[in-house]
């Protein structure tokens, strides 16, 4: 048996275990991996200084060696996320419907945990222990394959939470790091007899490669083009403000709005003042026809721009003929993550929230806000862009799912 | 464009008229399909019968023959599931949770159609009109791909089904037939950009093949090998009936019983009474050697008897130390799908419950109430053996997925 597939079979062992865990166990696991990470912070920034500077030897891009960086303020903010997690409602158990069937049996769904999780991300070492808590919080086992820059800071991390789950009674292969290149990966794949759920988190090659080479179901987590619609009924200063967040912020997530959408009959009078923000913001600027009349400074965009996701200081602008007109555009070119619409119009917000068909729909706020954190869900394993299961952020209540507990007093199938 | 692409398109375009489609119209076109089916039944009958003497020319068994009549009596049946599902709460809008960020955004979950959904299906015509019905209550639209044999029964159900649909001011698009044979399902696995969701209804082959193909979610229906226990505080009357309902009361279906499992302390005092009943009516049984030391007449069981699912008059038996030995064999060779236990000791009962991971966990009740119907459900479009999006039983409001709906002030991303 290979390395990969002991490790799978344990962790289904794991998960049998985890469905005896109390909520108070799992939560003291939880805070014990935290307080391990902040014991141990030396070891594992050190082992990233090792990652790191493998990774300049090989060339790794500024933007890539930090997001593989790992600092004392960095380490903390995850010390935090976990104990966010463990203070939270246990999601494992929680009745979520209950009825009479005609023949008199009482019929309930709770919530259990989906089994064994695997999850494919790249070199973001913060993802590992978040993604341990929250399989743990809603007691599920997790296979962690990170990107192999990350190999030794993830090692660290995994023996601080292993020893965690150990400490309070919990099997230790309820995490387990996967270790092993793309063969690893592809073995990993094929063994639904063990595997229950793949969630890869990364860029759309990996994904889509990962959804077609398993039978396991996978939540997918795609990108994110995401519109700011500017209502004529919209405040102009809030406008102007949830426009500069949603673009500026942070422009490399997946959240960032990559497109404004603006009513025509706001174009003239607030268009110029929002661009103006936006431009001095170093901000590319790219619209139709109508939106470079209005702002000449708009350079012309392409067809290819309106589903373009650019996760850079790029936006690009369209004059709407109204509120159906936004909508249209929105579905037919969106990637249905995240949308947004600024009105004092409520009317009109609610045909907005209605009718776009998105994972997150806003109103009168920044689509930077659409995360876990953000939602009150203390931490997140993803977002999701698929339409089963889960859509948009994912916290411990999206791993589980609902079975039927039946109790009766004898009735038969008649 | 192929005719299934241009299909697939078009419910595209019906899905999102259905996202306006209010609840009364939904419960008027789905009483209105029932009407239809009323009025023309004459027609209905007449075009199964041309489907059934093809098919009896093509040399079809008894059994499959039986799956694809239609008399006055099934049709009646199916307008009675309409009427309940018309009858039915919509699932879409509905609120599922809802809670403040840290912001103070207002963050809710609700519920939401997935869109399009491809249905293939073996022979049996009633579930052409059930399936369409809860698709359309949860504001899906559906592509219908049944068996080539019973084509004609199919074509004329659907006009039912669409003149209904337009009748009612909703797009007759939203309930299509999907002609043409395995090409057809073959190009349609790879509209991933129409097609949100496939499920698969008949054999293992056909499943695993469709889940192999394509890269849009499915929710996969399997076998069931289901367990019914024997606990030493069961009440050996109960235990009797229950065992018999659950092997003999349609043995081909995939709730009924295929294996029974007995506490070592009941055996002696119940094994002999459960044994005759089953062998008076007609079941093989196969067992361990303590099953057949108490009952000789049980032949000797094999491994692979665990883990088969007979679909006939045959139940493996086998003597269990305790409780904890029964979850621990169900858990390892059942299907997860519906397993029992006969007991009047709560805690057993409690920790069977708790601990046995398949869709439907049941205490003092037949399996064969694993089913939509006898769930309260109204109707099924199958039962989920995946352990994501929804396990066991699905009606309408298994086929919707929650979104986020945000409302703000104004807030920004900090």
């Amino acid at each position: 048996m290979s390395a990969y597939e002991d490790q799978a079979r344990q962790a289904k062992e794991a998960s049998v275990a985890l469905r005896r865990a109390s909520p108070t166990q799992k939560s003291a696991a939880i805070k014990a991996m935290g307080a391990r990470l902040r014991t141990r912070i030396g070891d594992v920034i050190e082992a990233n200084k090792a990652d790191l500077d493998q990774a300049k030897k090989d060339g790794l891009s500024e933007a890539k060696l930090d997001r593989l960086k790992l600092d004392e303020k960095r380490v903390e903010e995850v010390v935090k996320g976990l104990d966010a997690v463990a203070a939270q409602p246990d999601p494992v158990g929680k009745v979520v419907d209950e009825r009479k069937g005609p023949s008199g049996i009482k019929v309930q769904r709770v919530r259990v945990p989906i089994g064994v999780i695997l999850m494919i991300f790249e070199s973001r070492p913060n993802v590992t222990a978040e993604a341990a808590a929250i399989c743990l919080r809603s007691s599920n086992a997790v296979l962690l394959k990170g990107g192999h820059e990350a190999d030794r800071t993830n090692r660290m991390i995994a023996t601080c939470l292993q020893g965690a789950a150990a400490q309070e009674g919990l099997p230790a292969n309820a995490v387990q790091m996967v270790e092993g290149g793309h063969e690893a990966v592809d073995g990993l794949l094929k063994l639904d007899r063990y595997i229950d759920l793949v969630i890869p988190r990364g860029g759309e090659g990996l994904i889509r490669s990962v959804a077609e080479q398993t039978r396991i179901p996978v939540i997918k987590h795609f990108k994110g083009n995401c519109h700011i619609y500017v209502d004529k009924d919209a405040d102009p200063i809030m406008a102007r403000t949830l426009v500069l967040n949603a673009k500026c912020q942070r422009p490399a997530t997946c959240n960032a709005a990559e497109k404004l959408l603006i009513h025509v009959d706001a174009a003239m009078s607030m268009l110029p003042q929002i661009a103006e923000r936006l431009l001095k913001a170093g901000v590319q600027l790219r619209g139709d026809d109508g939106s470079r009349k209005v702002v000449p400074q708009i350079k012309p965009a392409t067809e290819a721009d309106w589903s373009e996701e650019y996760l850079d200081l790029v936006m690009a602008v369209k004059i709407v003929r109204d509120l159906d007109d936004a909508i249209r555009h929105i579905n037919f070119y969106g990637s249905a993550h995240t949308d947004a619409i600024v009105t004092r119009n409520e009317v009109a917000a609610r045909k907005f929230l209605n009718e776009v068909d998105s994972s997150s729909v806003m109103w009168n706020c920044s689509t930077r806000l659409a995360d876990g954190g953000q939602y009150g869900l203390g931490a997140e394993i993803g977002i999701s862009t698929d339409r089963i299961h889960a859509r948009g952020p994912m916290g411990a209540e999206e791993l589980t799912c609902a079975k039927w507990v039946v109790t009766g007093e004898g009735q038969l199938r008649q």
